[in-house]
């Protein structure tokens, strides 16, 4: 699943993803994921992007990179979001992106040894949300992936 | 400002609230704020609410009743996020609301004071989620209203 394929998807099946009009930059669950969103439909009435904006791309990101890097190993499973702190650093002006990491490798593989044992695991993911180069806030999300039975 | 207002005043001045078809069911800085969003435009890849959606509904419901609760202090300030922690605690399979009463009595007078005196303010506003008369989610906000020189 390349940036077009997760593009799609997100347009597909995730319509609030269309009405903010994100744009998959990078779609990888090796090197990361990136997403970008304009100002236009993200606006508030200060002309900086609404914190629920913000806060919905970031988790998009987020969960994301934990979506590709179980495809890239091959396992099935459904990620829910359990719970996610969001810190907004500074008003974002302008459009902006969002970039999740893969998670740390060890907490990976014990996520994926959870699954291939048909146990829910628990991991999580972040995501930096940076404006005209500037980091603009911080998502700290706490997913688990639930087993989903073959 | 009562519902109606309120519900010009987010749809004229933030797009995404038109995006989740947000209702502002009721508008008090004294006894409240309740927002309804219907699943349509919310859904995900599973039929059920997306959690950004999830969120961005509580944060508008808990920025509005500050919101609303400055302008019947008779005070001008500007309202922004600071931080949230929002906890998911069941999946949201239909329509849903977002409930924020009034700030603590004690914080808030102190936050008037602050601005009364050129200060920023610090206050928390919480948010919880309901669908189908259960509790499926819980905003944690932490906000700091700006004063606005005269």
């Amino acid at each position: 699943m390349n940036a077009r394929d997760l593009q799609d998807y997100l347009n597909a099946r995730i319509p609030l993803s269309c009405a903010m009009a994100v744009e998959v930059l990078a779609a990888s669950g090796a090197t990361g994921v990136e997403l970008a969103a304009p100002l236009a439909p993200n606006i508030n009435h200060r002309d900086t992007v609404f914190g629920g904006s913000a806060s919905a791309v970031a988790i998009l990101a987020a969960w994301s990179v934990l979506f590709l890097g179980l495809r890239a190993a091959g396992r099935a499973g459904r990620i829910v979001i359990r719970r996610n702190t969001m810190s907004y650093q500074r008003p974002i002006g302008g459009d902006f992106t969002a970039s999740a990491s893969p998670p740390d490798a060890t907490a990976w593989s014990r996520a994926v040894a959870a699954l291939d044992r048909g146990r829910p695991a628990r991991i999580h993911a972040s995501a930096t949300l940076r404006c005209a180069g500037e980091t603009v806030g911080v998502l700290e999300g706490e997913f688990v992936i639930l087993p989903v039975p073959q």
